[in-house]
């Protein structure tokens, strides 16, 4: 895994076999970034887990898959919850039959490579307050 | 519904119920932000009413999606049409079976939570030119 | 084709009968940009060709699709690759079913429009080496 910055992007490069989401948590610690906007992300994943929030039961059904995808879109954001940075994230990901599939992306590993990109927004100070979603600071 | 905005970007997150597109029209109209880019939005919605244009007809098929489903992405654009920011939204979303479906957003209802992201671009002073698409000014 | 940028965003807009991958490249060419993010892309595709890796085979599979789709997403970034900017892009697109499919894009025809957004990176630098994917210079 490598990171860049320059004054408003965040670039991640993981590769293969690295663990995407605990990796996107150090890489975000290490840099100090707790506010910002997920605008990219391609490459490979595979063994995701994968939830869809069942509204009626308020809880996610999760499925596991192993086979490798392609990770064709990740959208989301990061926020400072209970004082780390916290990355909420929906994924799409195309199979060999290039049918997409997706949702809440819970982790995965990476494939290949992953090519990651967040825009910093600091001064939004985005915070996650309890388990009732998203708040924004004053 | 709140909303913030630091120089470049502007965050709405949206809550449980709401009107997605009204919404959203609304915060553009109280900003001024007229020209814009969406970079990132995840949540859920219902209601949905999507489109494909059907490029022999000129007409958009439409479908209605009563059932919550994940927000998965959601790419377009701010301009000003008529004198008002108009957006144009393209959505990916994921019901109970996780397969994705989408196309262009006529409408949808929160459920829970969006959180949705737009990069500002008044320089670019995009606006849109009666039914014949897009148009940047000089 | 029509393409405008401030000091951070190039926007493009393609019209229909264009070939959306050699315009993009000539467009960056003339523009100069070498480095950047992929952050929206809205409008129609059609005769894409499409793959995915299949990472035994370590080859890609390619599919041909020539009915018009909605481009639902466009993900992806532009390094430098032996001195020519070079888009590496995913896309997801709805058929008639409005199901999604999707994954590596290397080829399509604009129909009807496709307005494209990317975020300039020049201080990212960033540079793809050989075959062995993304790398960021120092």
């Amino acid at each position: 895994m490598i990171y860049r910055e320059d004054e408003r992007i965040l670039f991640i490069r993981m590769d293969d076999g690295e663990n995407f989401v605990e990796n996107l948590e150090k890489v975000l610690r290490e840099a100090g970034v707790t506010s910002g906007v997920i605008i990219s992300g391609v490459g490979m994943l595979r063994d995701l887990e994968i939830g869809w929030f069942n509204v009626e039961k308020m809880v996610y059904e999760k499925e596991q898959i192993s086979v490798p995808h392609e990770l064709v879109s990740i959208s989301g954001n990061i926020s400072l919850l209970e004082g780390n940075p916290f990355p909420h994230m929906h994924v799409s990901h195309a199979g060999p039959s290039r049918a997409l599939s997706g949702g809440h992306l819970f982790s995965g590993i990476v494939c290949n490579t992953v090519e990651l990109f967040i825009l910093k927004a600091p001064l939004l100070e985005l915070k996650r307050v309890a388990s009732k979603g998203f708040k924004a600071l004053e």
